[in-house]
């Protein structure tokens, strides 16, 4: 064998035993019983410790060297191998070890400080967070910011200078949008009680109406919705609240955004490096145009009255407009998770200008919760009541998830390029979409897009498929249409 | 750290890893979408890789050769690191892999040849899994039997001469209690139709009374039944079938004792060599002491009786004395899976005999089928009507299971053995599981038993806890007098 065919046959088992690690976290959040949590943790470390051993594999350095790609898939596959090798040599182990460690305790100090609503108790916590990512981002980077190193982790190829470029020109943007909407009068909303049976079951059949394949996936419960697995094995989670079965539609559009991604990446690459979806941006891009532009647009709502009524019956919302209103209702809020569509970009944009300050020092950790309140009130008009709905809310900064909250909205950014691209494919879109045919939006970027993994870098993935730079402007543009139609603007 | 501790840091490792690949084998039955087959066969494949490595690293070897045990459980964890090491490194790397790779093609063709009742496609295929089987014997082998170095895989510590004599024993007085008791007139058996939902939730009720703990564990369906796991995940499954909820019942308790006995087994011990059923035939005692002696007692059947009615009002039986022979009918049958109580053992020793046979020599492949017709009309007293309910209706032999079938007529040797011990400690057990409460039984197993795990050899488990070796009489006892009840003989 050569050494590329050995590197090819080593990452394949190193891909395989990566999925397992992914098949025992959907376990874990679906299945596990409550009592197995201690042993679980035990069992994950094991498998963690033997493929950090296998990335950092002084022979996978060695094949590296003399590999020769027979093409140029060849030569992404050693791309990206040579890209994982670096990241796992590069972090002393005893950071790594120190990280995993500290990270770990930093989660329930973090969930007790949220339930106490305790800044003061998490302050020193993080700061040792911080300072650890910041000796890790050293170790990685090779120049530029030293948070570039960290978002590389979720976006590689794309710098912070380049994110905030983009983020500093949607965010008055979407300041005055917001503001200008929320002048008007609300739409109604939903009201009333929705069988949790019948929504799983609608749920379905909306999984099925965007393309996503059950001969390969499976449709569970969680208490955070995800998705999970590469290849053959692609299962999703969602979640029903009797009150909100929007939630529960929405949240399996999203999954299914990204389990679609996955499902439909060519079956070439399967177990190989590019056989996963090839970043948390083009990911969250597919998730978004899913639920969206997609699944949030007139033409498909229309459809998807027509099947809340069958499955519920009357349920006090008179016509197609106003459920279409119903479902893009624009309101006040503290919490990025439950968000709308138009305001959802400025909780993440908060979060990457400060977590980006914190990496460079230039914010302190002891200074966080007032640059938070400042900047919210700035953004949305009213000041944040309580720690949980400010500061402490989210869990990744006590994870060590730095660099990875911009990925969010810049995958509405690329999703609004791939919706413009999408919407001269295919005039007749909303035609089909009224009638629940997602298929071939779908179908377009399964090819333009989905299929081809992690054959190219992000950048270059939605460059290809949508036809331009990744650029905010079409996202500006579709959310000033959609919402100055909705409420009259 | 000393060699000791590190051997017992590395094993804790490895022992996690295979409670991960167990957790996988679960999935697959359970949950896995169909189309994920192919890439979990790989996934599967490369975790055992990992495994096979630790089991045989070099380092053990090296650790083994210093390590010195602190105490007698020390001593007993050194003792089976050696024995798992020593298999692993005893069979040469190519034997194993040719081995898995015509077992597993094997597999495939067994299928087949049953489904087209075609031995003769059968038995080349056969013939090479015995071949190689045999040498894998001769590499494992110290002494004795070739066919003993099999049988210590699944009851280490117990040569075939010691089974074949209580097998020899035990074989007339079961061929004669059959047909004593098949010459009476027949019970009446269940019918008509049962929910299988309700069926389903007065299992879990059943697993819940045989002391089965819900936090450490979940009740899934399976085509077939098994218990996976160890420590604090030891999950179950069970079937349902409209017309027979007695397969659904017996199916649940056997694997909770199967699945109690993992969870009951010292915390101690967790992720350690001793933090497992000691061998096939020592849980098969559990699974069916629970099933059987405890769960096909007219005690306990007269507390199903009541909990049936009430799940499903009247079901055409009249009484709890005719409840009681319904549950223990003896009827005719050639598969082994679907025999009674009484009959099943006679099943167990004919494949004993010719898989010996076999081993030895002494029985060619191609002589087979007249071997096993021939044996089954003697104990039967009837023809072999098809290969499918013949010798071709186990899967065991295809994927190279020789040495496996003894273990479950041993366990219902110990398992005679063990509830002997338990009516003398528990005078009044009829009357506690007559209101269908298992704790005073449960828990002496518990006790006496299922907490040591594999801190002796499996002989040793069983006489330390019945205060007897193993032997049948009791068994032959118990059939002998609960038959002769209910047959009136």
């Amino acid at each position: 064998m050569t050494a590329f065919e050995r590197l090819m046959a080593y990452e394949r088992d190193t891909q395989a035993l990566s999925q397992i690690s992914g098949r025992l976290g959907w376990d874990q959040e679906t299945m596990m019983p409550r009592g197995a949590a201690s042993q679980r943790g035990i069992e994950m470390a094991a498998l963690e410790a033997v493929l950090h051993a296998r990335r950092s594999a002084p022979e996978v350095g060695e094949w590296l060297e003399t590999a020769q790609a027979p093409d140029e898939v060849g030569a992404a596959h050693l791309r990206e191998i040579r890209r994982s090798y670096e990241r796992a040599v590069k972090v002393p182990g005893d950071l790594a070890k120190k990280l995993a460690q500290v990270t770990s305790e930093a989660q329930g100090k973090w969930a007790q400080a949220r339930a106490d609503e305790d800044v003061a108790a998490f302050v020193p916590v993080l700061e040792e967070v911080v300072a650890l990512k910041r000796q890790e981002a050293e170790a990685l980077a090779a120049d530029g910011e030293l948070y570039d190193a960290l978002v590389a982790d979720y976006e590689h190829g794309t710098t912070s200078a380049e994110i905030a470029a983009i983020f500093d020109a949607m965010r008055p943007a979407l300041v005055d949008l917001r503001a200008r909407v929320l002048d008007r009068p609300a739409p109604r909303g939903l009201e009333g009680k929705f069988d949790e049976a019948v929504q799983m079951k609608l749920a379905r059949k909306l999984a099925r109406a965007f393309g996503y394949d059950m001969d390969h996936g499976r449709v569970d419960k969680a208490v955070h919705p995800f998705s999970s697995g590469s290849g053959l094995d692609v299962r999703i989670t969602t979640r029903t609240s009797e009150s909100d079965p929007f939630n529960c539609f929405y949240s399996t559009i999203h999954e299914v955004g990204h389990a679609a991604y996955e499902q439909n990446i060519s079956r070439d690459y399967l177990l190989t490096p590019l056989g996963r979806g090839v970043s948390m941006g083009v990911h969250e891009s597919q998730s978004r145009i899913y639920e969206n532009q997609l699944g949030r647009s007139r033409a498909f709502t229309g459809w998807l009255f027509d099947q809340m009524k069958d499955s519920f019956g009357d349920f006090g919302i008179a016509d197609a407009d106003a459920f279409y209103a119903a479902v893009n209702k624009v309101h006040n809020g503290y919490i990025r998770t439950e968000a709308d569509e138009l305001q959802y970009n400025l909780h993440v944009m908060l979060r990457f200008d400060l977590e980006r300050a914190l990496m460079q020092g230039d914010l302190e950790v002891k200074d966080l919760e007032a640059a938070w309140n400042d900047r919210f009130e700035a953004d949305f008009g009213y000041a944040v009541d309580k720690p949980s709905n400010g500061c402490l809310q989210d869990v990744h900064w006590s994870v060590g998830l730095f660099g990875y909250f911009p990925t969010y909205s810049l995958g509405n950014v690329y999703a609004g390029c791939l919706h413009e691209a999408l919407r001269q494919e295919v005039p007749d879109l909303d035609a089909q979409l009224a009638k629940g045919d997602t298929s071939a939006a779908t179908g377009w970027l399964g090819q333009a897009l989905q299929q081809h993994g992690g054959l190219r870098s992000p950048k270059d993935t939605i460059a290809e498929a949508a036809g331009m730079v990744p650029d905010h402007a079409p996202l500006l543009n579709y959310l000033e249409a959609k919402f100055s139609a909705i409420y009259d603007l």
